[in-house]
């Protein structure tokens, strides 16, 4: 059988690990794949010194790979919006399949693209865009495809993961941790794609088009980041059994789909609240199957090859078979538009850390405005003032109400003469 | 597109959860095969009462399924050797494509099935064999296809998960657990398939196999069961930071390839560690993507016909493509043998429960001997009686060794005259 021929564009942490994965690997990839699979090309601007391209042709203009009638597989790994787009949507346009880890694009232009690619009869791979190595769009798309999704949750942003897991591990704060995630590498110079959870918001928004069949929508993610954790809600989180995660969220309702990244409580016992330091989670519930998990590293040179070079072994066997043989860009083969509930629409669990003032009557009148407003307490606990300090804290979990009716007594209870500056609060998951 | 046209096999458990669950989400379904796919017939001695067969043609004689011409999949859910190695040999034989949840046959027959099938150039499909629900076949054959695997381990096995889970949770004693869970219909009236992991040894021959491209070979696979497990065992593993499970571990080493099914101590650190209950939970590790973990209901109607119905989805999008498309039945196109370790040199580490006389200079007796054999102690506790007992015990760690060398350490500890009784033996993977 012909080999199938690939193009790599970007030769950074993930091409170089691509590159080296399917040249350790070519023999038993070839006989995974029923087929050799060769670089035929790699276009980069910058050499990568963890690879030696060998034979294998390299140019600095992508356009070379794109239009370079030999390759059946265009390889995008340049990230962005800009360049990665030209070359997407340019190898479609030379009727070539496409591979690319870049959730970014695939959140904000994937309807481009698929309509594109469809129109085309080529496929755009994308596993490596959401958590890394996990084959979790393979798990939803194909592995789940019996059931009816009614929720996902994932930890899928493995630098804000390692921020919350140092601050519980070391009792250290935020911003301490993310000055030495920068220093490690973990986090960017500007860290505002993964603490603010737009990078989570993007992954997110492509696993729940994929689970209920809906448009990709980024533009309709609700996004909080991690940045106002503190030290002290990460104890009180841990003495309620409790891990704080920065959870992306996305639940089927009766009113419609709910769609959130925000910091998480989760009961210690659900494995999940035990995955720590830089690694990904997700967990999917659908109707027949119930809850699965899956777990592994959401970045890095390797982990992200495993999952482009999985997308390529899987168009080198499908490449001569007819469209229908490959699954859906996004699951379905029509896609249909259902409400995303608008954050004030949500309902979930909530802790709220109430700073006061220490005296009698304080625990009632706050108690009083939760219980006007319909909302049930499952635990509560009041911390009386550390040495030297005067105030208080009344610390409280919630049973499940609407977002909108706790927004309302979160501002009724920061009006009380008794409240001391702001409510924190933090939504609660039990996930089960 | 025409629509693809199913003969169920067995409508129990899990044929009936099949029917269920391919007539309730029939809409989403076809949105994702790309095409309706039908029960055409169905194949039961007795009637499900969870199932209402509606206006689907029902028999008691598989053969009518077999050689029905309208039937494009055979979906055989009866379970054993003897009928359902006949259904699935006879719907190949004419020309069907077969979707089975038998992990006995496919991990005792699976050669010759297989073999068979590709000289009719149809796909036998077993995602629901191996851990229920979860897609772990898919993840091993497609997800991870990059990958150099060196090792999986996996908790395959529900009834014994609920009976070491029960054990540790309520300290309460093996033969008390397993009472309960037949009487709750978690454990067979012959409970020997589960608790001496023999169910567990199938799986993991067909997981090692898919991993490896190694030929299936259920009979080389080591055995031990949970059944001498003690709520003392139990105590001291969570003491020193652990828990048990039994696991089925499969390693690749330059001797050759670990398989083997045993109780096994693994650091409570590890997500795989919080896996209780009846669920099911694998670790992969690959040469790219480093640990990935999949966890997920492992029986039942829905979680296992949650996969069954995913495999006729993949054969509903692969019916009319060329047989290249398919991934191979065993992941590799050539399988090749390599040995398969004799248990006697597998090198992993222990744990030890020296029960000995209370008396000074025993301590120092053993570990003269560990020393003698060359095994390293990573941690020592030594007991003393409990009141109105006079009977130490010696608890230990090692670090690795072959297990030849540590048979020999134990033969010559319990030859000790301060040693009384057997010595309990628990291996300890760290799985990192």
């Amino acid at each position: 059988m012909k080999p199938v021929k690939v193009g790599i564009c970007g030769l950074g942490t993930v091409g170089g690990g691509t590159f080296n994965v399917l040249t350790r690997n070519a023999q038993d990839i070839a006989r995974r794949a029923g087929r050799d699979i060769i670089i035929a090309q790699v276009a980069t601007r910058h050499p990568n010194p963890a690879v030696d391209t060998g034979n294998v042709a390299v140019t600095t203009d992508v356009n070379d790979v794109i239009n370079n009638p030999d390759i059946d597989i265009v390889v995008e790994l340049i990230g962005g919006y800009t360049i990665a787009k030209d070359v997407v949507l340019g190898a479609i346009a030379n009727g070539k399949h496409v591979v690319t880890a870049n959730k970014a694009l695939i959140a904000v232009h994937g309807k481009e693209i698929f309509a594109a690619a469809e129109a085309k009869g080529v496929s755009v791979m994308y596993e490596a865009a959401v958590a890394g190595g996990i084959p979790i769009i393979k798990a939803i798309r194909e592995g789940l495809a019996a059931n009816r999704i009614n929720w996902l949750a994932g930890i899928i942003n493995g630098t804000g993961n390692f921020i919350l897991t140092e601050m519980r591990d070391k009792g250290r704060d935020f911003a301490d941790v993310l000055a030495e995630a920068q220093a490690l590498g973990y986090a960017e110079a500007d860290p505002t794609f993964d603490v603010e959870g737009i990078d989570a918001a993007h992954k997110l928004t492509i696993l729940s088009s994929i689970a209920y069949g809906i448009p990709l929508q980024f533009e309709r993610c609700y996004t909080e980041g991690i940045s106002r954790i503190t030290p002290e809600d990460v104890e009180f989180a841990t003495e309620l059994g409790y891990r704080i995660k920065h959870l992306g969220v996305s639940r089927r309702t009766d009113k419609g789909i709910d769609l959130r990244v925000h910091p998480t409580m989760i009961p210690v016992a659900r494995p999940i609240a035990t995955v720590d330091g830089v690694l990904n989670a997700v967990m999917v519930n659908g109707d027949a199957v119930g809850n699965t998990l899956y777990v592994g590293a959401g970045a890095g040179a390797g982990p992200t090859a495993s999952a482009v070079v999985a997308d390529i072994i899987d168009l080198a066997r499908l490449i001569d078979a007819p469209a229908q043989a490959s699954v859906n860009h996004l699951a379905f083969n029509d896609i249909q538009d259902e409400q995303v509930l608008p954050m004030d629409e949500v309902e979930t669990r909530y802790y709220l850390r109430i700073p006061v003032e220490d005296r009698t009557g304080v625990l009632a009148g706050v108690a009083t405005i939760l219980s006007e407003k319909g909302i049930n307490i499952e635990a509560i606990i009041q911390k009386e003032p550390k040495a030297g300090e005067s105030l208080a804290q009344i610390i409280l979990l919630t049973h499940t109400v609407v977002e909108k009716q706790m927004n309302a007594a979160i501002a009724a209870i920061e009006a009380l003469p008794s409240t001391v500056g702001n409510i924190t609060r933090i939504r609660v998951e039990h996930l089960n």
